[in-house]
């Protein structure tokens, strides 16, 4: 079947107010029977990275930080914006060394994923970093207080067991590098 | 370690403009050292449900839609947002009928994640649904236009593969119920 009967038309687009790290669009959009014509929130951002690194004795270099949506301290791979100028592979390079020290290594792509399509319209970029070494001092920026963790695979498992990990994008990247959930047995 | 050196005091919120399916805050923030206090914003919602269905034959129920932030069609699990006082199960029941016009079957959680914890408080709530079967019509609100879509676990793997189911929190309800991603090898 042809999707024809699914697309909304955008009639008119309008600027929302400023949220600094994500720019506000109102879409006009008509459904695809005609009627009725609806205002649709975008959320606009460039895209974003996180990346699996791993030393050479195999383990996760992840970080632990107050995150300002929920309140408290996350545990999860490191990550960011692509700035102006750069690909993802070059933001995730430069993300891992600034919040963590850690760079070098054997870099490979884990895929993209859309953080909210409903909302959203930019792509999270997952990277595996193997073989990173620690090679400077972190970095953080002035809105940044980070904490390096390095993990084993049994310490993330139990972790997402335990629901200590469940950032929706840390996690995405990590089961694209490792065996993460005990999957439900047949009915 | 503690982890007072990494948490922020929140000074004072004020409310921010009218986003209808989300509502900003913004929350004045002292940095554990003190120095600087930065503005951050905070993007609020009720929780967030997905399902996992399964028909008696193991065909998933997935649905196909125009997401308006992407401006583009995307295959991916049903499921929306949790009413007033309605449980999150309760939700994941309503959201399958309306939006699939399948029901019945056994219920179970997958567990919950966070859609991106640096802007948002809320969570999405997994849940796996077996041996589902259409009961209804579908009736979607006037803000949808949705196609059921019965798939095999090939069918979704291809898709996954190729980049075409990719919303994220869809990934994750699904990589709870089935092995998704082939991991890279040890290098």
């Amino acid at each position: 079947m042809a999707d024809e009967d699914l697309i909304w038309q955008r009639e008119r687009s309008e600027p929302g107010p400023d949220l600094r790290i994500l720019s506000v669009r109102h879409d006009w959009m008509r459904h695809p029977s005609g009627e009725p014509l609806l205002k649709r929130l975008v959320l606009e951002s460039v895209d974003w990275i996180n990346i699996v690194a791993l030393t050479p004795d195999g383990l996760s270099v992840m970080v632990k930080q107050f995150r300002f949506g929920i309140g408290e301290c996350t545990v999860e791979t490191a990550g960011g914006m692509v700035d102006p100028g750069e690909t993802p592979l070059e933001a995730a390079r430069r993300e891992l060394l600034e919040e963590t020290g850690y760079g070098g290594g054997e870099w490979s792509s884990l895929g993209a994923v859309e953080p909210n399509p409903a909302i959203h319209p930019h792509l999270c970029h997952h990277f595996l970093a193997r073989d990173v070494e620690r090679i400077a001092e972190p970095t953080p920026g002035e809105g940044e207080a980070i904490r390096v963790c390095l993990m084993t695979l049994d310490e993330i498992r139990a972790d997402v067991a335990a629901g200590r990990i469940r950032h929706v994008l840390a996690l995405s990247a990590l089961c694209r590098a490792f065996p993460l959930f005990p999957l439900p047995q047949p009915s």
